[in-house]
């Protein structure tokens, strides 16, 4: 399997290499980034994205601007704003970043180290998780996720997804939906994409369909990742999370968040002070509305922590139904 | 303005003349139906759509297989199955059919009376509904509609895009969020299309945001028509209206059902007996997901009474905020 994001060094000079989400799950192609400009440029357009793998985006494209940038410092300052509401992209960039005075090899040894800990992540999440999923709901649960919070949204894994791959492993999963997730289609063209590739037995549903197929009782638990997670538990995700969060409280069912520390900010009170990206209307209207129709696009939304029952780390339960707060539940071991 | 559907009876033959909704925005046809397993086909492709349209569709349906079949009672069968989830359809079918044994003119002018009440009911609940939304809300009220409660949704006119239109017209609207309403997207290509020809200020969103744009303070209240309401209240519409009156019940804004009493049906107690469509998975794989993705397509779906702050029909306005039920609000005359 290959690696969502990487570092490749080799007679072409450093890049960073993708695969490419804009074209799946029609077209597997890895794209070789060579400059930060290009870099950025991926990220906007969302050929990279899920907050873990931005993170490790961040701490590559400072290694690659302390290799290849005649001003490294601008460069990095357009990668850590290339998208404002993930917090990992900035996280990982100024973990890099703090590196520059000692010389490229120390910045690129830092970035290889986030890679390699999203990667320890996404395992003791899926553990923490289902784990969590197995006490909450038994053997077989009928799991909603929203978006991709799998392998593609890190460098290998997942979060939520990753969750579901371990459960499905263990033989402790029943099914899954996923929703589609307007505008730009996450869910059905790479979490469909993952699951059918993983043997997930799964049914795709338009976004809207899921606090009704909760009401109709065919989902026992919603389950997603996460883009920031406020101090106070309120999560940050994909347009259309709350929705299924509403859905789930409305229907007594769990909502799970699953994400590595590295989506938890304890610096932000509350998703009120979350910078929410507006992204371009030319996303919804395609070729299907009418020219010149203006839009509304804000690309996440925010659930209230008192819709989310669990967040679920690679350190840590936090049990946010039984009144436990970030603030309150200590770090526990990255499980391998 | 062309009616969304007709009856035309010239040198060809009798036929039901119908908007093409399969086509627009991009272009607007008029076809021509001249046989029930034509109509039937144009009401199973969604050509003609929208609970109030399809009851006059079953009503002037019946008129043709009077006049055209040989054998018109299995095709009423036939055209009163065609899709089991609007109420409408079954009852025009069945007011039409009730005139079968005094003769094809008979059946013509109850089809037609039916057609022509269509077009009072709108002119009525436009009346009604921009009393109560500007009782409630003021006047310049920010609105947030789903899918297709307009113009081609009945024979001109509309339910609750009849009202956001009265409104305007009498410049008591602010303003309007049309959500695009996955999957044939009747909001982004119906609706879109209607608010901009009506110099409608709007914008489009996608269905996974209305809870958020709510819960952000864009959206005074939500504003939708109906496929069926149950005697109890429950409202049984376009899937997505039951998330979005979720978001309207935790940002404390009135969630509005607009629908004819044709919609009405006092003969099923709860939305829990209602058949809930389930539609071809194709609507919502398209070209997007991998082949051979399964799926799960409900076409509708239920908002329990406790969620609805008003029905509007052509004849009343029952307040199940304030503990009304269909029961107990006597009809009103309709209002010209």
């Amino acid at each position: 399997v290959t690696n969502t994001i990487d570092w490749a060094d080799g007679p072409d000079g450093p890049a960073v290499v993708i695969v490419d989400q804009t074209l799946l799950p029609h077209s597997e192609e890895l794209v070789r980034l060579g400059s930060v400009a290009e870099l950025v440029a991926a990220i906007q357009r969302l050929a990279v994205r899920g907050a873990p793998a931005l993170g490790v985006a961040g701490a590559l494209g400072v290694a690659l601007a302390a290799r290849t940038s005649a001003d490294p410092g601008a460069d990095v300052a357009v990668l850590r704003a290339a998208r404002p509401t993930a917090v990992n992209l900035a996280r990982g960039v100024d973990r890099a970043a703090a590196k520059l005075a000692e010389g490229p090899d120390a910045v690129l040894a830092e970035a290889l180290a986030v890679r390699d800990e999203d990667i320890a992540c996404s395992t003791s999440m899926g553990r923490y998780g289902a784990e969590l999923v197995t006490e909450l709901l038994g053997p077989a649960p009928r799991l909603l996720t929203h978006c991709n919070a799998g392998a593609l949204a890190c460098v290998t894994g997942g979060t939520a997804l990753g969750v579901v791959t371990t459960l499905h492993a263990a033989g402790r999963l029943g099914a899954v939906i996923a929703s589609e997730t307007r505008p730009l289609l996450q869910g059905a063209r790479l979490t469909a994409w993952e699951l059918q590739r993983a043997g997930v037995p799964f049914r795709l549903a338009v976004d809207g369909a899921g606090p009704f197929l909760m009401a109709r009782g065919e989902v026992d638990a919603v389950i997603l990742g996460a883009d920031r997670i406020c101090a106070n538990g309120d999560v940050v995700n994909k347009v259309g999370s709350y929705a299924h969060a509403l859905g789930a409280a409305r229907a007594g069912i769990p909502f799970l968040v699953v994400a590595p520390e590295s989506t938890v900010d304890m610096g932000t009170k509350s998703g009120a002070d979350v910078e929410i990206e507006d992204r371009d209307g030319a996303e919804i209207v395609g070729s299907v509305a009418p020219a010149g129709t203006p839009t509304v696009n804000p690309a996440f939304d925010v659930t209230p922590h008192d819709l989310v029952t669990a967040i679920v780390t690679d350190r840590r339960v936090v049990r946010l139904d039984r009144g436990e707060t970030l603030a309150g539940v200590a770090l526990g071991e990255v499980r391998g």
